[in-house]
């Protein structure tokens, strides 16, 4: 096991009928900004619950925010922070809402471009760069990305997508109601599902580092997610299973299964080019890219697909080399089982593309990937072509 | 799933060399208290290494809290706290160590008799009856009772151990390096393997909720302390065992697996009165308990007695029945591997002392014990006599 840090301070209230706790939770002299994202929250009468419940609060409003929030957009929020002294702000919403969000507290307080907040990747913002920062909770509306629990943010600005990491940044609380997510369409469920599924493959699908309880847990998250992922979709209303893909979704990046292993989050980079460009869901092209960055990587990481072979899809029977592949395959079937598509051909992406690709990975700086910095943009390549 | 909340502020750091991080997380103008236990700290240099990353700060120290540390003992450090003005601490050693610098911390600046303190048991001490706490780090010396990364105590007064749980109670870091562990007695060891397994039983070992994740990190914790428990006693200085046995026992009692479950304390409660009674190990008195009530509750935990059957102990063969009676017969036997006796009159206590146990239950109201609050005083004698 690798030596590590973990520090999560979010406070999780989770289940049925939570809401009411916003009063416990947010300064009773705050002045408040709601943040949200494209008005579904907005119609269903989630934002007005949220405005009875912060009573006599002072309350402004900043919808809009899109997937995949760009920082032109934030940036508004950010004046908005700045004029009308806000000092609490309450994001409703997905992972965007809660993204940008972790980018509006940030940026406002800050002294110089904003933008600088972009360039410091996984390395984390320094606290004496930040200074202070604006509080918040949230309400996620969406299960997926794990935002609501941990303290990174993924911002578009032009045609990248920058990781935004600083432990200023997790949520002072986050409200967790399945109910709340059962309006949701099928689609975006199944990229919660297949974004959750992922997260954890990039956590434990490395080398073997003798992290038995980490590798136990992403275990649990990703039998979870296939046991519950076809029935939550169908059976939107069934709690219990929306409820184990609330809380798997959030456990996969809150840091626990991280804690003292290697990660690869090749998918997730070469997934953000897929978006930028093609306009590709996130958890779709999480999809097209992790069946075909293991087959690619096979020999690097047969130790551990091995395992999760066994331990994951109960594969007993058979050599090495097809208990590996089944699950391989059987990891492709899944996501299509939920009705989301693993190929890039079939998102209208074909081979005359690939070099666009490669070149944006190259632009942004992606060209030592994996765990072990040795996925060059020729293997990048490789595995574009293989997704095809 | 039940509804819950989850909140762990404490920031972890694991691995070799972490030591340093005292220096990182005690501010440096603090007037700092050391607090310790028997000795074995200071022999072996822990204090003085510990003492010189202080540096310039102003120290004190206090050893000598005992095991099941008692009330008598701690208020004589409250009166060091509060004569030199004392405004950081730092435990060095086990749950003991720790629990009672966690009682220290909230009873230093209680206005009134801090024997109120004992009196709230699992509903937790309210903020405002505690009011200011005095903010401590640790250095786990002995993984096995999870107090390093929770907000719990257990403390003795006269013949009794209390509870005593306060949010304002977490550590504000603990320093985890399994190398410091390496020289504990092998029945230290033994006792931490078995305490962290009980308190992963007592939140899984209940009815079934459907809460997939929690069953899964808990079968997780269950399955790696079976698979290096007898090594990490017999090999003490295999860094990966020992790791992997420091980080089941903090994720054994930080939270995570008890959110949205039944729980069911009831071995621990049994097996304090045979610690205050007795004498007997915490980790024995547990080893004692836990067979005994899985054996007289079977019908009611027949449900998760069969999961943890199949998924722990692998055991896919014969009717329910026999699956049951395997997988607590294999429970009592790991206990047994490790060198713990698990029946009550191996350790000299037999028939005639039962009605001393029932009696010391009784007083301290443990008369509706479990997950569900119908284990009677009736059924703690039939487990205590099928522990015999």
């Amino acid at each position: 096991m690798f030596n590590f840090d973990f520090y999560n301070p979010t406070r999780i209230v989770f289940g049925k009928d939570r809401l009411d706790n916003i009063d416990k939770y947010v300064p009773t002299d705050a002045t408040v900004l709601i943040t949200f994202g494209g008005g579904s929250a907005k119609k269903s009468g989630l934002i007005d619950k949220v405005k009875t419940i912060l009573g006599n609060r002072k309350v402004y409003e900043f919808g809009g925010i899109e997937a995949n929030p760009h920082y032109e957009t934030l940036v508004k929020a950010v004046e908005i922070v700045r004029s009308k002294n806000i000092d609490f702000m309450l994001a409703v919403g997905g992972g965007s809402v809660i993204d940008g969000t972790k980018f509006i507290s940030l940026a406002s307080h800050y002294n110089g471009d904003s933008r600088d907040l972009l360039k410091y990747g996984f390395t984390r913002i320094p606290f004496n760069i930040v200074g202070k920062v604006v509080p918040f909770g949230t309400v996620l509306t969406l299960p997926a990305t794990g935002s609501e629990m941990n303290n990174g943010a993924v911002i578009s600005y032009e045609h990248g997508k920058f990781a935004v990491m600083c432990e200023l940044a997790f949520p002072k609380f986050s409200i967790l109601d399945p109910t709340i997510t059962f309006t949701l369409p099928k689609i975006q469920v199944a990229n919660g599902v297949i974004d959750a599924f992922v997260h954890t493959m990039e956590q434990y699908m490395t080398f073997p580092v003798d992290a038995k309880v980490q590798d136990r847990i992403a275990e649990g998250i990703l039998q979870t997610l296939i046991e519950i992922g076809k029935t939550t979709i169908s059976e939107p209303k069934n709690y219990d299973a929306r409820a184990n893909l609330v809380w798997s979704a959030t456990m996969a990046l809150n840091g626990i299964i991280g804690t003292g292993v290697p990660q690869d989050w090749t998918t997730h980079m070469i997934g953000h080019e897929l978006t930028a460009l093609f306009g590709i869901d996130h958890g779709q092209s999480l999809a097209i890219v992790l069946p075909a960055l293991l087959e690619v990587r096979l020999e690097k990481k047969r130790a551990k697909l091995l395992q999760y072979a066994e331990r994951v899809w109960h594969i007993n029977k058979g050599s090495e080399d097809e208990k590996v592949d089944l699950a391989i395959h059987k990891t492709r079937e899944f996501f299509e089982s939920l009705g989301v598509k693993t190929h890039l051909s079939m998102y209208g992406v074909n081979a005359d593309k690939i070099p666009v690709v490669i070149e944006q990975l190259k632009v942004h700086g992606m060209t030592a990937l994996s765990e072990t910095q040795d996925l060059t943009l020729d293997i990048s390549q490789k595995i574009l072509e293989q997704a095809l």
